[in-house]
């Protein structure tokens, strides 16, 4: 959320505009590669997929793409072939006016769900942004794709690939509709690395599911959910394609990014004062682990009792019990940071309320489950729910 | 919610009172029977049921009861080993005052969960409410197991079986934590009918599988959700043992009985201004449909859009296709009340938001969702979400 240096990965250009979909805001974003870049991408797993989640799923599965364009403000989704002809044009608009060919074009909406895209506006908009596009304009690109966010969120790290510097910059949105498979986000990321299609691909999916699919503000996956990474290989290091010392660079840099991006989308959710860190520990797998970290991040009431600064033992341990995992009560530990709160499934009559008190009143707040059952962990990041999120979305 | 007539099933005794749990509310119920009932129960899936949870489910494994013992102000759960002995000692003080086998009392306890019960207070009530029981007190009792309701819940209906008229009378509360297998809900339910008991547990079954596990407030199960039947037989028909015409009607009103005490619990739910009733059809399966009716009823944003009179066709969507259903998003038709809103998965242009907004600010609406691919269906009650519930749980 801090305003941070953007690098620049080589061969890339980004910006925003407005074009007219919102009254004022930016609307519409552009990323380009003067080259053809490897791509990867994961997508929302709403039934009602949006019409540029199925077009962007086909180009993206080509391997290489040049450019993406997306606009906030209205989602293209329950559209029809309507909608499907809007997203059409978007691609054709963006690769001509780019000298592209259109099956290299990306596309993302985000906004409102049921409305036609003002395609006019749109196509013009292309058109102008596709002059503006500069190498330093990534920051612009991420305030384009918001919606009810605060604040933009972009992220740019740099790392040494053999004697070579490779940049990783990506912008991301998302405030409400976050709940995994995925959130109502989108997260663009723009490097220079030469990496093979396939580790590329697998590097995104490792980073996704320890972050953007570990994440919930409200338990609403959206129809537009989409994440996409571009790899132009222009910073000339030798192509990662096995596993070893470079491509494990890479992951951690990508899952650092990524998790970022993802605790910087929660503590933005909609009404959100508050991010919890649930991690869930001495599981027998990790889905089982996440299944009871979303358990707690998605209860209702905890969540209201996150809000008021109020500690409710009860309301956790009920979390725990009303997922489907078969959990063994008698075993469990739980910590409000390191302050051991029940043990063994009852509560610990050493537990400090008062010292409890002062923890919740922070803005970050850390709980750890241990299931001691297994040996498996996870952590999952979630928001409280406050009354504020009801104004938001009534 | 409304006041009334309360029948007496034949040989049942029932009352209200306040013991000290609660400030000044009435804490403590009891319902006894003066003679064995057969009984039946169903019970939360909570993996952290609460003792008088695990206590009452081996003692109506037994068949057959005489008498129910239920505090609210203190659910009793997350205690240990000094609440399975608190649970007890109610089952041993209410066998003794009533002079029968301790293996014939059943325990139910609902609030706030961590604490342990004052179980003095509770002993001395208890002796005292037995002296106080009356056949027309189920009212009192009604009131007695009531947390954060705002309003007695119960419901009291006659048949005739045969030449004989049999009285089904049913107490209940719930207001948060309101989510199936079961809600944070207790129900109590009283007949001098004669009937089997493979039936009666058939019969309770197949009415709670339609009525309190169709219903949600706020996504959140409990750990002490007990719904009971007493059937002591005094009514003297001659016993129901066999599948038809008596059977049928005994399930019919049974099903009436519990499906209204659930909507009475959905309206009375935390912050709810609105009763939303969600019909789903042409689903493969019951489950199927429900699972369905649960993702819209459970949606938060579509919940936060409800309280604000605001049509959300787009989040309803949403929801439906963020389940593990495989639905075909272009076969799906929904409805508000009869309005055709969506057909075949598109925005139906000829659709009033006018009529909509008049409809929504109604206290009571019906959504009706056609997946078109199969043959079963599943009605789902669920509520809006306001800044209320927030305050009442933070």
């Amino acid at each position: 959320m801090k305003s941070k240096k953007i690098y620049t990965p080589i061969g890339f250009k980004a910006g925003g505009t407005h074009c007219g979909i919102k009254k004022r805001k930016k609307d519409l974003a552009l990323i380009y590669s003067t080259g053809p870049a490897i791509c990867a991408g994961t997508f929302t797993l709403n039934k009602f997929a949006a019409a540029p989640v199925k077009l962007t799923k086909k180009i993206i599965s080509k391997g290489t793409i040049q450019a993406i364009i997306a606009n906030s403000g209205n989602a293209n989704a329950l559209t029809g072939n309507g909608g499907k002809n809007n997203a059409l044009k978007m691609i054709e608009t963006t690769a001509n006016v780019l000298k592209i060919s259109k099956t290299k074009v990306a596309v993302a909406s985000t906004g409102v769900i049921g409305k036609q895209l003002p395609i006019k506006k749109i196509t013009i908009g292309i058109k102008s942004l596709a002059q503006k596009i500069t190498p330093d304009s990534f920051k612009n690109a991420a305030e384009a794709i918001l919606t009810t966010d605060t604040a933009p969120k972009y992220l740019s790290k740099q790392i040494k690939i053999g004697t070579r510097k490779v940049t990783i910059t990506a912008i991301a949105k998302g405030s409400g509709m976050i709940y995994p498979n995925m959130a109502t986000m989108l997260c663009f990321i723009a490097t220079d690395l030469n990496i093979s299609r396939k580790l590329l691909e697998m590097t995104l999916k490792n980073s996704v599911n320890s972050s953007f699919n570990c994440i919930s503000v409200d338990a609403c996956t959206s129809t537009n959910d989409t994440v996409l990474i571009m790899a132009n290989g222009m910073a000339g290091n030798p192509t990662i394609n096995k596993s070893g010392k470079n491509l494990n660079k890479f992951q951690k840099e990508l899952n650092n990014i990524t998790k970022e991006l993802a605790k910087m989308i929660v503590k933005d959710g909609e009404g959100a004062t508050k991010l919890i860190q649930i991690d869930i520990t001495g599981a027998r797998t990790k889905n089982e682990a996440k299944t009871i970290g979303f358990s707690i991040a998605n209860y209702g009431l905890l969540k209201c009792a996150f809000y008021g600064n109020s500690l409710s033992l009860g309301r956790i341990v009920a979390a725990i019990g009303s997922s489907n995992v078969n959990v063994k009560p008698d075993n469990i530990d739980i910590y409000l940071e390191n302050n051991l709160a029940i043990r063994k499934g009852v509560i610990n009559s050493h537990f400090s309320l008062k010292m409890a008190k002062i923890i919740l009143r922070k803005q970050n707040i850390n709980l750890k489950v241990k299931l001691n059952h297994g040996t498996k962990q996870a952590t999952v990041w979630g928001s409280d729910l406050s009354p504020e999120y009801v104004k938001i979305n009534m």
